[in-house]
């Protein structure tokens, strides 16, 4: 059987070369013609911490550029916006009348941040909205409604993934086997160190660009912290973050001449024009694709107007089969 | 300025006389013509508690039939199912991400739950699902959606139009002024005995029915627990099932002599003829109403499709609105 496999995609913030490597790629390798893809953009979800409306649609529009730009191919694939699908919510209220809120309870999110206010004496809840603390419903809905049968996820999305199973498989015994019970696709989580050897993250500020020019690249990568041995001296490949990020991008024999090259004392100068270079081969076209799809104007709406004119009948078939299910239909 | 009055109507159960004299006649007299009048049947709330599709549809059907023979004019009012506008959900979830979790936590509902719980030292949320949780949100959505300026509560339901303010509030706060901030209309708690004397319940199992046949009215009339006090003794009117609810029904004339005929010692039987009377001579009307609505097939699915047609443009309106507001619209 085809699997139907559905990519939720983060809205917030423009993405970095972390995003790239740890979530875009792995997802578009995926997606090859033997499945059936569906890719969303989580829009709905980035208004839980983001309240600033033109953060809001700036990142939609740059996210949704750097997975078309990297090769999402939306004749293959569906590639929608969350919010162009309304049914989700509906189904959102449905799925919260079969999860129990001890469910909820337990989310790590939520969890973590209880454990942040409780470390600061202040009530739990402090600083919570429902939002966060309901999301894992409006993510069980996001994947339910398209009757997912196979969810990509890292390990921190698992739990996700399990109440999503956990909420569809009590309703179905509530009522009748309408939902389709989706399994998880567990992916290794790719770690891509930051300028400063930690993860690579915007809240980190030790992002490298991915969409950048290639001179914020360059300056980006000139950026990154070595040690201070000089030229001649051999260095150690191992938790270099230079090399890591390295290793990333270059084929297995420049990783192997690489390798070679620290222990005959490469200077850091040159291992990051190496570097350089080997990531900006790489985004050469993907860059160019994001330059020709940005000059476009309305594409963008163009493509989510096509994307959720082509799988909104599925929600809509799906809702109408479960107010069928719950009693909410016509009156006889 | 005209009032946009809005009128929640729970869809639980087949209304008795406790409903039609605490719920439906003060609703419908303040529905006249000097204001705007919504009336909406919640029957998305009823998912929270009811499971079985056929209850959920027969009680729609039965309250509906119910409002409208008690003179519910859905010409000179707006009368729809809740679940014919979707966009409330879509709403719902805005305002999720407005509404502190704290607030949700302290809900009346939810919190006796809570302290039955710990009672029988149980867990704080057994069996307890995200929609009882989460429904005054569903609740502001529901009220916010169409911009009521009052909404009439009861004392227990004051809470939730304390919620729905706030929650706006914050909204508004945090974006701009899209939603309207309502006014509660406080009203009288009308404590209807049933014929046990306690409050008028389907789960004391005491309920007098109120569109039922004369005969099965006259049965239950004669069910209403009285004291052994023969005929011809005086009877006290003070804290008597029998005469209180023959006041809700009587003109004043008839309960200064209804009370002078418990001095003079009228017996039990007579005054449940009486009572019968008083009920049954308000009901014939709204009786035949009812026969003859219930007799026209699809009668309600029409009704229920034209008001939604009158007032679904304005929801789509409002949240149009919301999303420029939040940043989900376009992309530029």
């Amino acid at each position: 059987m085809r699997k139907r496999i559905l990519t939720g995609i983060t809205t917030t913030g423009t993405p970095h070369i972390g995003n790239y490597l740890g979530a875009i790629k792995p997802a578009l390798e995926l997606a090859g013609p033997e499945n059936d893809s569906y890719f969303f953009l989580a829009d709905y979800h980035a208004l839980i911490k983001q309240t600033d409306p033109t953060e809001i649609e700036k990142s939609v529009k740059n996210v949704a550029l750097a997975w078309l730009s990297s090769g999402l191919d939306c004749n293959q694939s569906h590639f929608y916006r969350q919010s162009d699908i309304p049914e989700v919510h509906e189904l959102t209220w449905i799925l919260n009348c079969s999860a129990a809120k001890g469910l909820l309870n337990r989310a790590h999110a939520y969890k973590a941040l209880v454990a942040e206010n409780a470390q600061s004496q202040n009530d739990d809840d402090k600083a919570i909205n429902m939002g966060l603390f309901s999301y894992p419903v409006l993510m069980a809905a996001d994947i339910l409604i398209f009757s997912a049968t196979h969810v990509p996820v890292g390990p921190d999305q698992a739990q996700h993934m399990e109440m999503a199973r956990d909420i569809a498989g009590k309703f179905n015994h509530t009522y009748s086997n309408v939902l389709t019970i989706p399994e998880g696709i567990i992916q290794n989580d790719i770690s891509v160190p930051g300028i400063d050897g930690r993860k690579m993250s915007k809240s980190y500020q030790n992002i490298i660009p991915f969409l950048s020019s290639e001179k914020v690249l360059q300056k980006s990568i000139a950026k990154i912290v070595t040690n201070s041995l000089e030229p001649g001296q051999p260095k150690d490949p191992k938790n270099c973050t230079l090399f890591q990020l390295y290793s990333f991008f270059a084929s297995q024999e420049d990783v192997d001449s690489m390798h070679q090259a620290y222990k005959d004392g490469i200077g850091w100068g040159d291992a990051k024009k190496e570097l350089y270079k080997v990531i900006n081969d790489e985004i050469i076209p993907i860059r160019e694709r994001y330059l020709d799809l940005n000059s476009q104007s309305d594409l963008l709406n163009d493509l989510f107007s096509d994307g959720a004119r082509k799988v909104r009948p599925q929600a809509k078939e799906l809702v109408a089969k479960l107010r069928e299910a719950i009693g909410i239909s016509k009156v006889e």
